[in-house]
């Protein structure tokens, strides 16, 4: 089993993605974000993503009830169905899931983002949460059956409420749920930086022992990555292949060791 | 098995309908639509819907890029997860689909649209077509896992490349796969009008025998409408009650035999 996690980045070339992942043997299961066209429907619409930083240093965008639409416009339904639509192309049976589909993955809402905003801080509370476990079951249902499972945003929560949720921490309970052998991370940069500005600063290999200092060293989104990355771990994955997604064939090249291998 | 169609309009009471089918022990598979949230996506994307008469008289919505983006937001994306997670909060453990989604409505792209304009026959050749057939073990799969389909456009042609159909015609092709005992269509009216604009018209039983009689009386969409009942009768139907969607409980009004029944 692999687990391929595909940036939502504009530059990812998910023609050439879907054209490898046809290759491989292994089953697979893709988690795919949209953040891109997400961003551009939402901007269009009115209502442009905004992003909030928490008071221990986190950002996350912001679900209020038009963002959690521009997710179920932008990642369910054009990302989704154009990623199906790309491997259908190649001869890959792909099935295209929210997480709220069969309960594809079950988490919990938010109870609240505490920000600081004019000196004070605030509980903004939106439709947002971390998952906590996969359907395995219904997972697995469609792989034995031949279908290539293709996942999107939102989840479910203990309400049945559609929620936001981090791509990192999905791939993390279906780490847990699947025990895959590979999981790949398909990006906008050729792997990890050691300076995040300079694109020749790859670094080839990292120990999965390295990971909280890693985390310590960097900022923002990055900072979320590698304790997601650490979590990963925890879970009991073995190797991880940060590699770039915007190349001509990013998962031959991943597969093949290009990027960051973490293990 | 019930067939429940469920119409796109804005007044469609979808909570009072996923509450009802909460309650219906029968396997289900849904089909909606969703022209309403389209056509406001697409509008304030600055990509009005537009819609073609072809010569010979049935209108068609024209489905360029632009059009299929918006569909895969309103339908795939907003509608079809909006119903979801309604089902999900009665207890019905649904899952969303496209037809492209394990080619569950396999069709084939049309060939153009012949449409008069300025005093002249053009083809007009769109992302648009006719399922030919349903992809009855995935459907099966699913419900034999205890989940209940839910459908939406777009299909996929013969090239693997997502088009835009008719609900109509993809109830046919999945009456044709699973024989339904009956199938519901939940639309904008309390059942098939004498009058067109007199709601106090409801015709009470319509014998299949008589559609083609029908179709021939009215125009538009209603006239596509008749010649796809038509259709389902030829391809097996038994019963197919035409009932209102905007009513506190559609599908329990539907199931006691109110609208429209025809058989």
């Amino acid at each position: 089993m692999i687990l391929v996690k595909i940036g939502g980045g504009g530059d990812i070339n998910l023609p050439g993605i879907a054209e490898d992942l046809a290759a491989v043997s292994d089953p697979f299961i893709v988690v795919h974000g949209a953040n891109a066209v997400r961003d551009a429907i939402a901007e269009k619409l009115g209502n442009p993503t905004q992003v909030v930083t928490s008071v221990s240093g986190y950002t996350s965008v912001l679900s209020d009830k038009a963002a959690l639409d521009a997710i179920l416009m932008g990642y369910a339904g054009v990302q989704n169905k154009r990623i199906v639509e790309l491997l259908q192309q190649n001869g890959v049976n792909a099935v295209g899931l929210s997480g709220i589909d069969g309960r594809a993955i079950q988490g919990q809402r938010n109870k609240g983002i505490r920000v600081r905003k004019n000196g004070k801080t605030l509980i903004v509370r939106d439709f947002s949460g971390k998952p906590r476990s996969a359907n395995k079951e219904l997972f697995q249902l469609l792989l034995d059956g031949g279908y290539a499972p293709v996942l999107s945003i939102p989840i479910i929560d203990e309400r049945h409420t559609a929620i936001n949720s981090e791509n990192d921490d999905i791939i993390n309970v279906l780490q847990a749920a699947f025990h895959a052998e590979v999981v790949l991370q398909l990006i906008e940069a050729p792997g990890f930086l050691a300076d995040k500005d300079d694109e020749s600063t790859v670094v080839p290999e990292i120990r999965a022992g390295e990971l909280e200092q890693r985390e310590a060293q960097v900022e923002g989104r990055m900072k979320r990555k590698m304790l997601a990355l650490r979590k990963l771990f925890e879970e009991g994955a073995e190797k991880v292949i940060m590699s770039d997604g915007r190349t001509e064939h990013p998962v031959r090249d991943a597969l093949a060791g290009k990027g960051t291998v973490i293990q």
